[in-house]
């Protein structure tokens, strides 16, 4: 009897330790994810997928990291205007500095283009070397604390995302994020953060200016030609960087529907497409059809059942939320 | 004294076998390049650079395959322009379709802008979806032949440079190519030709809009936010696509001058810079000055000593020009 025991204990031992997705409790997600990888790594199948054409994209924002009480980015972008506003009173006085120095965030995306929004990234990002972007992000991250969770912005990544990032690339995939964020900004910590590199993130963009300097090159970031990563952005984005249609999606909102769908409808390869749900208030957030900022789940939801793709119940599907 | 002969047969094929760039004679730029592999990855040394950061960038015309008579992308347009005007009258008597028709190359770079050779370029790439466009790619390849060396332009890459690409992917590089050719016109062979994956391939681009239609995801190619991937658009483009300075950089002209740069100036890591001197009148062509088309080399090769960048002389450094 003991030893049935300790051949039990053994057996959950085992159990775990071949559970790439210990995060995961044993959900409908959970099995669609599994079955997935199963069946395009099964050599001498139809469904076999070589490793080239492995490709998974991952929006960040409310995928990888959370999106509230705004979007990270729009966090850095606010905490650097007013360091800024505090020593130049002409800077205080732009109403949309204003707007966004009191949270109105309604203001600045009036307009077709987001006249406000575009304006704030000018004054916080435009005329920067790439350089100096880079060190002002990473001194960012160092200091700055999440409102409600009091943590750095990059320790609040998602367990069950990072080990599908994991499981994925154990299974010769090639991850990438697609986020409506800034390419520049995510750059800098993603290799850190998720394990993807620099050259595997795609992200809204406007065109640099090349200079070389008496201290050598230098990329000058300006608000030209520019690119936003979202909505049917996405698979142009992900046609621009990487040049092929990926086999995995992973998104949390509508303005991951358009890449979805490229990944999945009609694809010849057998694909996946996933959808977390923001449904946990207690751990995490719980929202989808109007939040604060950014993040609107109506039509991408209601078209996961036809679309055959899997939704996240947050809440109930995972068993952590925050990575250590 | 026979022991002695089968011992330098054997020295010499084992020196073939573990000389990794056999299509290099013993020169200078030869040496430079080993030089430089072994350097960066010499562990326990400063020098020694970490695999994720050895990004090498090659130009495409003149630097792994030729660009004459004219660069094999515009072969290509002319191609199916041709096919076009044979039955569309219309077509036929637009003033840039007839200069293009008649090889009057001049009167389509005339302007600020290339008014003519965009015209021609709208007319034979725009409006398709990338789908139609990569067929019509391949269903050329497959036919046309060149003018002068009558194979398939896809059978005409440099021996010596596919050695250099193979050599240092066998040393953890990761291998781009940065050209000023079309990326949706690279990345149909870039894998088969050069074992380079679509995702590793900048080129110039436009903006593609997405549709879903009732086949499946399209996207369609427009000339809106049209980039040139070429001169100052080169550090540009790598740090849109890559994120990061590469360690090595390989081109052949004053169009390479600032991606050369960007690799190699005051980069805290080392770095290598290399131009593909085109001496070879008889198995290639000689050009530098004023050639027909493309490849002017005057800057770059006056800089080379200064920087420290290797020059290839063809003629001399090469024992192969053509891949087999």
């Amino acid at each position: 009897m003991l030893r049935c025991f300790f051949c039990f204990l053994f057996l959950c031992d085992f159990v775990r330790a071949t559970d790439a997705l210990p995060s995961w409790n044993d959900s409908a997600s959970k099995k669609a994810i599994i079955a997935f990888v199963r069946k395009v790594t099964a050599e001498g199948t139809a469904d076999y997928v070589p490793v080239p054409e492995r490709i998974a994209v991952f929006d960040n924002d409310g995928a990888l990291w959370p999106e509230n009480p705004v979007p990270f980015q729009l966090a850095y972008a606010l905490d650097v205007l007013k360091q800024r506003t505090s020593t130049d009173s002409k800077l205080a006085a732009d109403p949309m500095v204003q707007a966004a120095n009191s949270g109105d965030f309604a203001k600045l995306l009036e307009g077709a283009h987001h006249d406000g929004l575009m304006q704030i990234i000018a004054l916080t990002h435009a005329g920067m070397t790439t350089d100096e972007f880079k060190a002002s992000v990473e001194g960012w991250l160092k200091t700055a604390k999440h409102p409600r969770f009091e943590k750095g912005y990059d320790q609040l990544t998602y367990q069950p995302m990072q080990e599908v990032l994991s499981y994925l690339r154990a299974n010769g995939f090639k991850t990438y994020i697609v986020s409506g964020g800034g390419a520049d900004f995510m750059r800098v910590w993603s290799e850190r953060v998720y394990g993807i590199p620099p050259e595997q993130v795609v992200g809204s963009s406007s065109r640099t200016k090349f200079e070389l300097r008496e201290n050598g090159p230098a990329l000058v970031k300006t608000l030209e030609h520019l690119f936003v990563d979202d909505k049917e952005g996405k698979p142009v984005g992900i046609h621009q960087f990487i040049g092929r249609r990926p086999i995995a999606c992973f998104g949390n909102s509508d303005g991951d529907k358009a890449m979805l769908e490229y990944t999945t409808v009609n694809n010849p390869r057998p694909s996946f497409g996933l959808i977390v749900h923001h449904t946990d208030a207690q751990r995490e957030y719980a929202y989808d059809k109007a939040p604060k900022s950014s993040g609107k789940l109506i039509e991408a939801l209601s078209d996961a059942p036809v679309r055959g793709w899997s939704v996240v119940d947050m809440e109930k599907d995972w068993n952590l939320v925050w990575a250590k």
